[in-house]
């Protein structure tokens, strides 16, 4: 079972994570960050590195690049510490517990997020096993799908009223950040150039599949099984798939993503993790 | 005179500066970036970059590695942005200007912050003139010395009331950026382990001296001169040099600073400009 291989890969970024919070002063900043790597999540980011990667090498050495792997959790982790600010979504939850700000305070989930997004562009600085090269093409890739040209643009549509264009903020927002995930794994794993846009439109395919989804689950989601509130979406009169297209052309759109996604990877090397992968986010329930 | 010198630096920063301010979508976004961008400042830490690296290397084409000295700049707007925020240092105008979240809004402030961070390092990531094992160096240099190690770090210290080590908050928050590039426009001129030392010592010992002078035109300055408000510190129970050791023993040790810069960078190829740089710092009407 796809799930019961993604819990395991769930517990050893858990494994590796502890390894790489960093500790300082001033304590609550640093309570601040542990307490946010901590809160949980599936750690979807560096399996899709460590995944991606393994498609190609089977057997290649994760010890190698697993701090590769980590600082995306560290960059995903900035993210929602950002997003959940009163000025953004206004979240006092995140999985069953007081967010960043709500925990701590409001500055010092500001700083919090500014440090785990600069400290995962330090960890990948300081990796000793990967070319130089390889380590700055990781950092270009990283830097620009989570930055103006992805994410923090992605973000800035999804937040703002009169900003109507659904696919970029999927694509933006969600998407390009797994793309370069998967990318990140190609271009450590040596990939030929073709194999690298390979994996980089499978992780393109499957991270707007996932948002579509989770459009879905926040519509129609049963919130006992989901572990959070549904339809805050709405609440905050957002623009989503199922707002537009509804139930099931939504459904119908997302299928198509992933079979797009398995289309460019099937005929690598050891493609099924990642077939699975990809069939699993649009099985979890709505 | 020095001044008419950094005057013109600081005009040529602002020229290519304005190549690098990035365009694209949501619109507000860039807006807010340009903006904040063009807020004005004297540009000291993309100079620093470039001073450091002619005190070494006079003749160095700074064409090369202009791209670095401006993502210093991207870096310290962000963090302007950021202090600037309510949760922060609740600041409505900067330089005469309104603030970044006053002018559009706060969660756009988060956002050009995270985005101005974000895109320094990729600037960085896209020089083609330098080594990758440079880049990467810079990257090192620059994460460490801006994030929980450093200005975030320093920045957590100072807006928590009950943290009052005063050479922690001004080390990390003010110096250690400064020492960072100063230690960049060495390892742009092929500085040996001891020249590079030398000039992160000079940069170190800069920027506590510029971070005291800071407190000392808060508490004393002329707010006429300086076109801004003062007595912000003590507004906000902030802990500073001259509240701690009062004016004359601040000044001095200011002083003091300033020679112990000097001395790590007299004997280099070319320092006379860092001298002086050095020296203005502390000649700023109090």
């Amino acid at each position: 079972m796809i799930q019961d291989y993604l819990k395991g890969q769930t517990q050893l970024i858990n494994m590796y994570l502890e390894q790489y919070i960093p500790k300082g002063e001033p304590k609550i900043l640093f309570d601040a960050i542990e307490y946010s790597l901590k809160a949980g999540g599936k750690r979807i980011r560096p399996i899709l590195v460590l995944e991606s990667a393994k498609t190609l090498k089977e057997d290649i050495d994760i010890k190698n690049f697993i701090d590769i792997a980590i600082s995306t959790e560290f960059i995903h982790t900035y993210s929602l510490i950002h997003d959940d600010l009163p000025a953004m979504d206004d979240d006092d939850l995140r999985r069953g517990k007081p967010t960043c700000h709500k925990q701590f305070s409001e500055a010092i989930a500001i700083l919090a997020g500014d440090g785990l997004l600069t400290y995962a562009f330090e960890l990948i600085s300081l990796n000793k096993n990967l070319s130089a090269e390889k380590l700055l093409k990781i950092i270009n890739i990283l830097s620009h799908n989570v930055g103006i040209y992805g994410m923090v643009g992605g973000q800035a549509g999804d937040i703002l009223e009169d900003f109507k264009d659904i696919d970029f903020i999927h694509l933006n927002k969600t998407a390009k950040f797994i793309q370069a995930c998967c990318q990140i794994g190609a271009v450590i794993a040596d990939a030929t150039p073709e194999e690298e846009d390979k994996l980089k439109n499978y992780g393109k395919h499957i991270g707007i599949a996932f948002q579509i989804w989770d459009d879905l689950l926040d519509e129609i989601g049963d919130p006992s099984k989901l572990g959070k509130k549904v339809n805050k979406d709405k609440e905050k009169n957002k623009i989503t798939y199922p707002s537009i297209y509804g139930i099931e052309k939504s459904k119908e759109m997302a299928y198509n993503h992933i079979n797009q996604a398995i289309s460019y990877i099937k005929d690598l090397k050891n493609p099924q993790i990642l077939i699975q992968i990809a069939e699993f986010i649009v099985s979890r329930e709505v």
